[in-house]
């Protein structure tokens, strides 16, 4: 099963996904080589990770203050600005897991260069969908899904795309799925940061709280397999084990499951079209194998899923203000400045305020995004809490 | 969506594959054409089907006894024999949806002569499945399973065969699978013809009860996918939801899953390698998706089970001998001359006795067949119940 070496740019090398792509490429001696990394502001991490992958490009935001692009010099890599590095010749799979909008300007330099992204960021999509998509069509970029329920329906869908009628996003339901009103008053932050299947940064956690994340990944498979939002169906399934389903044209559904790790899907996307033996991937036990359970979301109790889907419907500009408004009101949260049940009541006025902008360009999605966080941002000072 | 309309001949079809390919046909205009209708000694609905899609040829057993090959030459049908249709210029896919090894002619016939093979028959397969894939390897025949576990599974694979580890076949366990000892001593033919969860025909609906129908499926998934015997799970799953699974190298799994109806893996072999809506197909109503509940299937309650993949890890002849003692040992039951639970005792005698023929030509099979069915008889008259 010979693969040739591909050359991997990893954009948001320091965080959870960031980490654990490093991982699956170390597991795969021969398969991978890390020609860029660029991380936030964790430069200790960074310098452990040039040590360790010897990458020719190297790029971190914290230069903008300290103007030191010269810090890796001595490990012999070349500061490139995210834009640069995304379209690199040298570079043949972009990772992109940098957190929230940030990652913009390079996940579009990179589908302009027909690369292959294997996209872990899913601000982008939700509020640029449109635009990215088209310019991967355009371009021949090819987009890799590495969220697990992207990469579940991207797996079944192998060999028979052409006869996709339905999307069955699968969602744990959260930590919270079957807490009562008076119990939902009460979350804390400690508590909305302990989930119960996954390991992820504290932005997706507090999402998958609220359902939000759910929601979010609505939009993303809208754009990714080209989906009506409507065709999108939600089914809460707590044990995280099957990771999404397709319905075909004549009825048959596949499921891809998985014991939950995010290195299955990262390792996926890079990997493919091949798949890789990987000893230090967790597989089912079948000797063990249990029951799967399923139930409908609960869209009065989780109103950020109805408001997510809604904003999809709606689109132009809709998504990039819900996606901005929810990490702005993430923030408060995990700021101790909101409470939980705060977090949906902020977004949904922020929406219903909302301007659309049909077919939008960057600039109205980017000022879209602005405005509904400073919106955020002047409720809470205002007192919301 | 537009598919070449498709010449098909129907082994064995007044039995249930038979009429709920027909079914399909039906619901399909314009897709399929009947060209070859072969039957057993049901002539009356034989000539209803004759009537109603206007075959070339027709075929049916109980000539032998009345010579009479012209019963249907006023519809315009000539009569032609098993083999003769299987291998006829003007048929593009065979069902095979013939009981027993009856069929083993025909379908060696069409094998040979490079047919799409729809098969339904599990007998052949289990008995003579390295000489027929072995031909089929030869000549270009393609062999599409119409069982569920094994649609399911060769689903499952489109798109990426080749990264095949484990196949997890998947059991309803039958009608008495909570049954206690006691309760298994007293089942008689009706319970054991009440199927749960399909509806078939007789011998395999006592086949299911006793498990052997699994183990003779395992049998079949290790010819037709080219896996060990070791690298098949049986697993239980009573809602008969998920059909099957297949691990692949990298540690995912895909499953199928479906409504249980045999009208859907029957359309799936018919329209490979496309997939074709069909208003008549039951679909999953994504709002009340249930639980679903998977075990250990018990060997010890259950010895056929064990039996058969003891006798698929022998090979040889044995599987033929298998196949032969539970169709005689089943009929006995039907006949009540036997017991249910004198059903396993009886095989697992057999395979004591059994010579074994390594690497057999059809002789071998047959002759192994024959003594194996003589066995079980003359058991069965020496006073087994």
């Amino acid at each position: 099963m010979a693969v040739k070496l591909k050359r991997l740019a990893v954009l948001g090398s320091t965080g959870s996904i960031g980490r654990q792509t490093l991982d699956v490429v170390s597991a795969l001696p021969g398969c991978f080589s890390v020609t860029g990394l660029a991380a936030g502001n964790n430069l200790d991490l960074l310098s452990k990770q040039v040590e360790e992958f010897h990458p020719k490009f190297v790029s971190y935001a914290s230069r903008d203050k300290s103007g030191d692009t010269t810090r890796f010099d001595a490990s012999g890599c070349r500061f490139l600005s995210l834009e640069d590095m995304a379209s690199h010749p040298d570079i043949d799979t972009l990772v992109i897991a940098t957190s929230g909008t940030a990652g913009l300007g390079a996940i579009l330099a990179a589908v302009k260069a027909g690369k292959n992204i294997a996209l872990a960021n899913k601000e982008s999509l939700v509020a640029a969908g449109e635009i990215i998509t088209t310019a991967a069509g355009k371009s021949g970029a090819r987009i890799l899904p590495v969220d697990s329920e992207h990469s579940a329906i991207f797996q079944c869908l192998q060999g028979e795309k052409h006869y996709l009628r339905r999307i069955i996003l699968t969602a744990s339901g959260g930590p919270f799925r079957d807490y009562t009103a008076k119990q939902m008053a009460g979350i804390t932050v400690a508590k909305a940061l302990a989930h119960p299947s996954w390991q992820m940064g504290r932005k997706v956690t507090i999402d998958s709280a609220t359902l939000m994340n759910k929601g979010l990944e609505v939009i993303e498979a809208r754009w990714l397999f080209s989906m009506n939002i409507d065709d999108i169906t939600v089914l809460i399934h707590p044990e995280s084990i099957v990771h999404s389903m397709v319905e075909f044209t004549d009825g048959s559904v596949k499921a891809q499951l998985s014991p939950p790790d995010m290195r299955l899907p990262i390792q996926y996307a890079l990997a493919y079209p091949e798949r890789l033996p990987n000893a230090d991937l967790p597989t089912f036990d079948w000797s063990r194998f249990d029951d799967l359970h399923f139930g409908q979301p609960d869209m009065d109790k989780f109103p950020c899923l109805r408001l997510a889907i809604e904003a999809g419907r709606q689109g132009g500009t809709y998504p990039a203000a819900l996606c901005a408004a929810d990490e702005a009101a993430v923030e408060l949260f995990l700021d101790g400045r909101i409470g939980f049940l705060d977090i949906a009541p902020l977004i949904e006025k922020v929406l219903e305020q909302h301007d659309n902008v049909d077919k939008p360009a960057m600039e109205d999605i980017i000022s879209a995004g602005a405005r509904a966080r400073e919106r955020v941002l002047a409720m809470a000072g205002g007192g919301v809490k």
